[in-house]
């Protein structure tokens, strides 16, 4: 596979992969079979659809539920597994099953996908990674069909659950009842379910690959910890400020139960890592609230998962070089291990690319769609951290701001670094440094 | 001065000279004789005006041209010109005029404040930053009150050029017209006078020092070349984005002529460094523009300057170190100058804490202000810039967003960083380092 491609750098090819992928989607939910409406889907809701689902975002324009059918359905799903396992791990995949040996160059092209540094035992975390989610889906959809019996026929209960159980472990969000998870608020199997689902599927496959496989505490890796710490501290301070600042909300969670506040505020934390399900309606939550989830969701999963954003690590290598500086250090330090340059460098590019993109693209549609600020910033952060949480202005946005979110998805997904590492021109570096020279800054 | 005090840093020290000046500005303001009103003003407006004067920041809760007495508006001048120069420099003055030696001690206070690097020619750098503000500060009232002389009497009209001559210079933005500059939205005198008196403010003494001295363009410092390309581009972009996005808004610009509309989208771009004066009304501003105002405010002025926010250098580091990534260069160069690793991690610093401010403090006041979500954020942002242009919220505010605003000024003008170091502990580096361990970002 892509062996005629010399010319082409791993992030190129990896864009055009997802590229490929999409267009391959749109035109299957062209088909006019794929939806119940007559003359089927127009072609810019259909690029939307499959780039939301590729990128396991889960905005949409159309009900995923109401509009499609059952084949329009499936080939949703697969897109968004496709999409959560990433490109190259579905590519190895099969070239497993036909018994093809994987190149230097495949692995190197795998390596960028799921963002790894050794190259040696690639495949075997590639094999893992495969295992480990249609184990975790499979638990996650029995769980959910146990409960789905109550409300649906058999073979319904066993469709939504698997639906589910794969949109919610690849944090897409897509869902079959036509408003997320709005009817099961306080059902503690679902929302448990969802969200063990959700945490899994954003811890990224080396982390789940070592929390199975290490016994001693003391040598796990340095990945491993930042990413706990960070989407523990992310969870905690979320449901913390959910619980106060929506617990007399009306029109959110006002009216509930304690208890079933608790498993609300709970979800709201962990949903905007990035699955996009709600269970209270997000048009209804405060500024405030909106203001958080919308910096939750740009902050996102963690790297080499099913989620997006800048990265749990990326956050936490941010903190750490600030409090390096505050309090004097001259190495960023954490956990007894020192952060290389390197690192720190790449972590403020993609915040700041992030930022400069988020920033545009809020730009361009306030003034395209004539909307109110808010519900705009929080649906482009909402793409570009292939979230799919909505203010419920997705559907009234005119073909130029669907576009606009369907490149942002994309953008997303695929990340504003390795975007501009495909496009840029990397020159050498010489062998000389130019002298070094000190400015103010701040 | 500051002799006995022995067990302080510089940062420290920093932040106590603020706020004793603050102090000091707010019980003069408590004073009968400085307001209009019987009674005197209440503490929580004094407090506020003091620090947005002593921050150069120029929101106000009372009008500052109704309320005061002249006695009060010279008080009000006073605190500007403090805080404009720094307190070290004020500090220095002093010193110089009773004919005190400067120690060590407070040179290298003077350089913290500063935001210097190099110890030998502060004492100097002083002397001339006052020589050339009283030069550009003179200037640029001489030209103000011949335009003045047309519309007020002689005493009025001197009385006028000299403040907002001193408010321009300053970046301060307090104005004694009550509607800020309105009432001048096609004068081109009164704009290009405003507009050269801020841009000069806010390039910082360093940068007019090397500007006026240096005749070889080419030995002209890094900072000097970072600091006039990034202004520059702030301008340009600003300036083209304004002119397009409020050309037809007949709020603003819509019914004024071609070069009136020029004129105000130029003055509008310049204003976010940080002067905070405002020709069109900013509450009538598209949300887009109110959007590409918060960045630029955000961004603010160069070092060692009048102005505030995390300053232009901060900004330039963060493209230069992007652009090295795209590119794929091994170290961070700009004009064939190395950037050095600490500058980098300074640069990163100052951002990340000042968006976490600038989040935290909106958070709070879209809950306890009850407002819309982007007049707030606005605020905030201003306020963290020392900016001064408000959507017209400032004195609907409670106390208590009235303090939140207050602590944000002072955070803003003292800088969040040099906030952290007054009270952190810096802890010695020992002689060893960590290992090293990679982590995934992005
Ligand atoms: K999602
Ligand atoms: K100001």
């Amino acid at each position: 596979m892509f062996s005629n491609n010399h010319d082409y750098t791993p992030a190129q090819l990896l864009v055009l992969g997802y590229l490929a992928v999409i267009i391959t989607g749109t035109i299957l939910l062209m088909i006019p079979a794929a939806t119940t409406q007559s003359g089927g889907l127009d072609i810019i809701s259909a690029l939307f659809t499959a780039t939301s689902a590729t990128c396991v975002t889960g905005l949409i324009v159309v009900n995923t539920s109401t509009a499609f059918t059952v084949f329009g359905q499936l080939v949703i799903m697969i897109l968004i597994q496709i999409g959560g396992l990433g490109l190259m791990t579905m590519s190895t995949m099969v070239a497993f099953i036909i018994g093809k040996k994987i190149s230097l160059k495949e692995r190197l092209l795998i390596q960028e996908d799921l963002n790894q540094f050794k190259i040696s035992g690639l495949v075997a975390l590639v094999r893992y990674v495969l295992i480990v989610t249609f184990v975790i889906e499979g638990i996650g959809a029995l769980i959910l069909f146990l409960r789905l019996l109550k409300d649906y026929s058999f073979w319904k209960a066993i469709y939504y659950a698997i639906f589910h159980a794969i949109s919610a472990f690849n944090n897409a969000g897509f869902d079959l009842f036509g408003n997320s998870l709005e009817g099961f608020t306080g059902d503690i199997f679902i929302n448990l379910a969802v969200i063990f689902l959700i945490i899994l599927g954003g811890l990224g496959f080396a982390v789940l690959a070592e929390l199975y496989n290490k016994r001693d505490i003391k040598k796990t890796s340095l990945q491993t910890k930042i990413v706990i710490t960070i989407s523990l501290i992310l969870i905690i301070v979320g449901f913390i400020s959910f619980l106060a600042l929506e617990y007399n909300n009306e029109l959110t969670m006002g009216n509930l139960s304690f208890g079933e506040k608790t498993l609300s505020a709970l979800f709201l934390s962990v949903t905007p890592r990035t699955a996009g399900f709600n269970t209270i309606p997000t048009g209804s939550l405060k500024s405030s609230t909106l203001f958080l989830v919308i910096v939750l969701m740009f902050i996102g999963a963690s790297p080499g998962s099913t989620g997006g954003g800048i990265k749990t690590t990326t956050f936490g290598v941010l903190l750490i070089t600030v409090w390096s500086m505050i309090t004097g250090k001259r190495d960023i330090e954490i956990f007894k291990r020192q952060l290389e340059n390197e690192i720190i460098f790449k972590a403020l590019s993609i915040t700041i690319l992030s930022l400069m993109l988020v920033v545009l693209v809020t730009m361009i549609l306030t003034v395209s769609e004539g909307m109110d600020f808010l519900p705009v910033f929080f649906e482009t952060v909402s793409a570009f951290g292939t979230v799919g949480l909505s203010t419920g202005i997705t559907s009234a946005l005119s073909s130029f701001g669907r576009l606009m979110i369907t490149i942002t998805m994309f953008a997303g997904r695929v990340g504003p670094l390795t975007l501009a590492l495909a496009f840029a021109e990397r020159k050498r570096s010489g062998v000389y440094h130019y002298p070094k020279e000190k400015i103010m800054v701040g």
